[in-house]
């Protein structure tokens, strides 16, 4: 059944998890960004005269898109937290790239030359900065009411939907940084003109097709002698999404975020026409990655070559890559699926990403980010030929995509708390507020209560403004083993009442009607697929939605050989004062004892093994205190 | 106790183990060399005029030093085992190349400009190619007797002399890859000049002082516009060997090639100079390698990033690198270190990558060979982003270094048998076949009867032509706890006699005396280091001298998942139609029921374990039956 996300305004999120990190986002995380996109210069980035033919400029002296994804996120943050200063630096930005538009629509953050512009669509980006232009436009709208930033981008997506397409004269191409397809849906919901619909199905559509465009570009620019960086080899167009037809795919490949969005972008698309083989082709490719390429954190993309999707059970912890903007795109795929076909599948992805891989992406100050979300560290490997960001989240970024993804994905974290159908509203996340929606012609308030996810209560309380008949869907989350439910009270057999993991609550609801959901949380050891080579013989530990990590802070060095054994007890322990608050993990776990391990690297007595404390603190949270190793999976005996 | 190698046509090398890989060698790989040399046009290498200066041509358009390399194996295959078609075939290389040389005794594989010339030895590799030139021309007189080639590279030699140095008006400046060094020391053997001892140790010793020589001509290059390839930073030479003067180093790092080819010129030098501080630095050098950076194959160079060694305990199997070239220079350094100090360590670390990680180099057939040498592979992995030369054998490789390489050591392994001084002969490795010294006035023959390393015996006749009193010590090798001894039938007690790891027998020796030695080789389940992070909960097999692993043929995929119980019995069978003919492991093994895993990526419960049988084979002989994966380190539990 369709569902749609409640309106940004319509949702309130409080309480102590997510209002601090809110808060974090809003008053350190935006001023943060707005300052460093102004003293780059990127405010001005738009503004600028078509080339001098002899110059030849390349692009990519300034990063594109960054800039959309700021305003989107301030402006999802402004539709629920008002702030003048925040909002008159939007408005700013807004209008500086308003200046830069041209006559025809066209805008783009790298002064280019006109024989350049559609010229190189495989390397330029020009669409992909376009995409996330028109997200913040919508997200701007949303959020003011003020239609000319709306508007703008409506004449650049009018000038797109002349030059790309099939009919004669026009570009048979497509971008090869996939993201023009979902902002393209946006604007067409926000509104309502087809010709943008069809022009995101164009694309979603012509990609992999042959003869490939890109092989005609690139023969085109080498004989033009345009810039032409040639990142890629002819026919091999697996980095930029566009080797096989998405209808055809099987695997999720190629670079993730690229090809994250794009699978966004075609549920959308097929959602909107009705498209079940282009469903089923996006069904096929949620499996490949969250059943064969995700990491337990929610974090995609095994390695940094090419920041890409990489084989079956792939997965390596230290040297994988699962950056922060294509953990943020998984929750965009896991979310618009939700909305077509509501399964807890989708919700528990997108609630395993948000808690871990993507809220390690930010330090608790809400001033520095991991690009790379890497489930093991070793400092000495990440200096010299590693990567040293690994370690210790960084200020900034050459290309600063993940920090504004991050900012807008926690700015709008109330849309994907709950959608709606007619008479149905489904609960996907446990996060304390409340959301006002109409069910079956009732007003309804929705109150949730919760200290998830570090108790396992979730009392909600549904106030319609009469009593009326409706069902409340609250997701019964996959990792629970035992989730208990009552109303009012009373009872429920959720088995009864599971339809695809949410217990579907049809019943005629009063004001103050009380939910109250148990979710035990026993700490659980998880073990991965037999083909994640990395990690057999190891666990990683789980509690409720939230994967857990050893630091060296905590336990010292050579964390690889610290092992848990199966029958080894562990406490949940909420400690208030560490890490913004938090449940730790603690029991007795066992290491070699280096005695007698001096001056040898190898031998063959058996090194007897001493008990150890350990703590195990949430995956999120590490490298928020002293730098050092880092590990999720543990050796286990 | 300072001994000198027997010369290589004092010791014959027979029996069913070395017999037949020497045999391909000689009859298989040198003339494929040969072959592949002559093919590519590298005989004509050496001749040319110098460049136009107009032209400027960059060197590194034919691989350098690799035709001395192949000169070289085939002298010490010659010196044993003569034959008139490979003998001919010497002898037209080495008259090429000596075609080449210049008025000056100038040499290089490479046309280049007069004011290239020595201006770039940072990169260039010309004293490289030299060194390696100098080494045939010694290897070819020693079996030869003919002097020209000999004179010849003396004449390059003094040119050296001449030209580098802290004189007034000589360059005081070092190769960017040592080799030169090693090469010197030969010379200086060979003739008994001393200017080449002496350039050796200022080889040696300016290498890493400041300001560094490869600033200044960085500089000069720059300044002067000679191409320049700008592989390393200014004044970050770790690579190059010239970041520090050896005497001060403490940790082995770089390129692993230049480090150990650098380090075995050192240990040449400063025992010729009795230079104890050098010694000192050779020895932490020595324990930095084996005792924290080597694989348990004796392999080093954890990484092809630099071809380097990285930090300690860092020996990553899947992603490593112990180049065949690296794991042979080991060999060197730990050789020239037996001489000057007999101890078990360094003929144990020489016999370790000797069985492991050098005959893994090449195939059976002596037809194909590894470059990177690494302790697990997995098919999926050295696609694409990889390294495909990972999973099989190689025809031949752009820089072909490690082909020649494994063939020099297997033509010269007689010189690593036997050492001896005035009256004791050291038996360092266990290998069928004989010897003939001079021993406190008697002319001995030792004979070695074995089939090591399948067989625990090792049986040794002694015949001197009269009786005498001499010593013959005999290794007591590291791997063997229980070695046991007899002369003539009669048990020794070996804790008496041992002294660093060899038995010394000294006795009045008469015609037919017998050593009899029974070395256990009980199956071995081998531990690394706690640090090294990979391989925690995990062990690997050996038995005697020999590292198994598992490949995918005889045991299925997902080789990371199978475990092998610390109670398991394992059988070692000889097979004489496998691989040659080989000792393999067999046992039951448990992994994990791929039921249960069907569309599942991450699972609470726990998996039930199924017995499988497995069969390990030597490490060394992997790959040369169906491709897929292997895998050293296996889980224990």
């Amino acid at each position: 059944m369709k569902s749609n996300p409640l309106s940004l305004k319509a949702v309130q999120v409080t309480g102590s998890f997510w209002g601090p990190r809110r808060a974090i986002n809003r008053t350190r995380t935006l001023p943060l960004e707005y300052t460093i996109n102004k003293q780059r210069g990127v405010l001005k980035a738009y503004q600028w005269d078509w080339c001098d033919p002899t110059q030849g400029v390349a692009p990519w002296k300034i990063v594109v898109g960054d800039l959309g994804k700021w305003i989107e996120a301030t402006a999802y943050s402004l539709a629920t937290d008002p702030d003048p200063v925040l909002e008159a630096q939007m408005e700013e930005v807004v209008s500086e790239i308003m200046k830069g538009q041209k006559e025809d629509g066209y805008l783009f953050a790298n002064p280019i030359r006109r024989d350049q512009q559609w010229a190189n669509l495989q390397e330029y980006h020009e669409l992909y900065d376009g995409g996330h232009t028109i997200e913040a436009a919508v997200a701007h709208y949303e959020t003011t009411g003020r239609r000319h930033f709306l508007d703008a981008m409506c004449r650049y997506a009018d000038l797109l939907v002349k030059t790309f397409g099939r009919k004669p004269g026009q570009i048979r191409g497509y971008c090869g940084h996939p993201e023009i397809e979902l902002a393209l849906m946006k604007l067409y919901r926000a509104t309502g003109t087809p010709a943008y619909l069809e022009l995101a199905e164009y694309f979603v559509d012509e990609r992999g097709r042959q003869p490939y465009y890109f092989d005609v570009e690139r023969e085109k620019n080498l004989a033009s002698g345009l810039p032409f960086f040639k990142w890629y080899q002819p026919g091999h167009y697996v980095p930029c999404q566009a080797h096989q037809p998405l209808k055809e795919q099987k695997d999720a490949v190629g670079h993730s975020v690229r090809a994250l969005y794009l699978y966004s972008g075609a549920v959308d698309v097929a959602a909107a026409r009705g498209d079940r083989a282009l469903l089923a082709a996006c069904r096929r490719l949620w499996t490949s990655v969250t059943r064969r390429r995700m990491y337990i954190t929610g974090g995609v993309g095994s390695t940094s070559i090419g920041e890409a999707f990489t084989f079956d059970y792939d997965l390596p912890d230290e040297s994988g890559y699962a950056e922060t903007c294509a953990n943020i795109a998984l929750v965009f795929f896991a979310h618009r699926f939700l909305q077509i076909e509501p399964s807890s599948d989708y919700a528990d992805v997108m609630e395993r990403a948000l808690y871990n891989g993507i809220l390690s992406g930010v330090a608790l100050d809400g001033q520095k980010f991991f690009y790379a979300n890497h489930l093991a560290v070793c400092p000495s490997a990440t200096q010299g030929v590693n990567d040293a960001t690994a370690l210790t989240r960084q200020e900034w970024f050459g290309c600063a995509c993940c920090p504004p993804n991050v900012a807008r994905l926690l700015a709008s974290l109330g849309q994907y708390v709950y959608s709606q159908s007619a008479d149905t509203v489904y609960v996907h996340l446990f996060v304390n507020g409340a959301a006002d929606c109409e069910l079956a012609g009732r007003k309804v308030r929705l109150e949730q209560e919760t200290r998830y996810p570090w108790e396992e209560r979730v009392n909600l309380t549904v106030t319609p403004d009469q009593p009326g008949r409706f069902t409340v869907a609250v997701r019964l989350p996959g990792w629970c083993r035992k989730p208990r439910l009552r109303v009012n009270g009373k009872m429920q057999a959720t088995a009864g009442l599971n339809r695809n993991g949410y217990a579907l609550i049809c019943r005629e609801w009063r004001a103050g009607d009380q939910i109250t959901m148990d979710l035990p949380m026993p700490v659980e050891r998880v073990e991965a697929h037999p083909g994640v080579r990395m990690e057999c013989g190891r666990i990683a530990l789980q509690r409720g939605p939230v994967v857990y990590c050893l630091e060296e802070v905590d336990n010292g060095r050579n964390l690889a050989d610290l092992i848990i054994s199966r029958k080894a007890a562990i406490r949940a322990v909420f400690r208030p004062n560490l890490l913004g608050g938090c449940v730790v993990l603690n029991g007795l776990a066992q290491r070699r004892d280096l005695k007698g391990w001096s001056g040898v690297l190898y031998q063959t007595d058996r090194t007897p093994l001493k008990k150890v404390p350990f703590a195990a603190v949430p995956y999120a949270l590490w490298a928020n205190r002293k730098s050092g190793e880092m590990r999720v999976w543990i050796r286990e005996e």
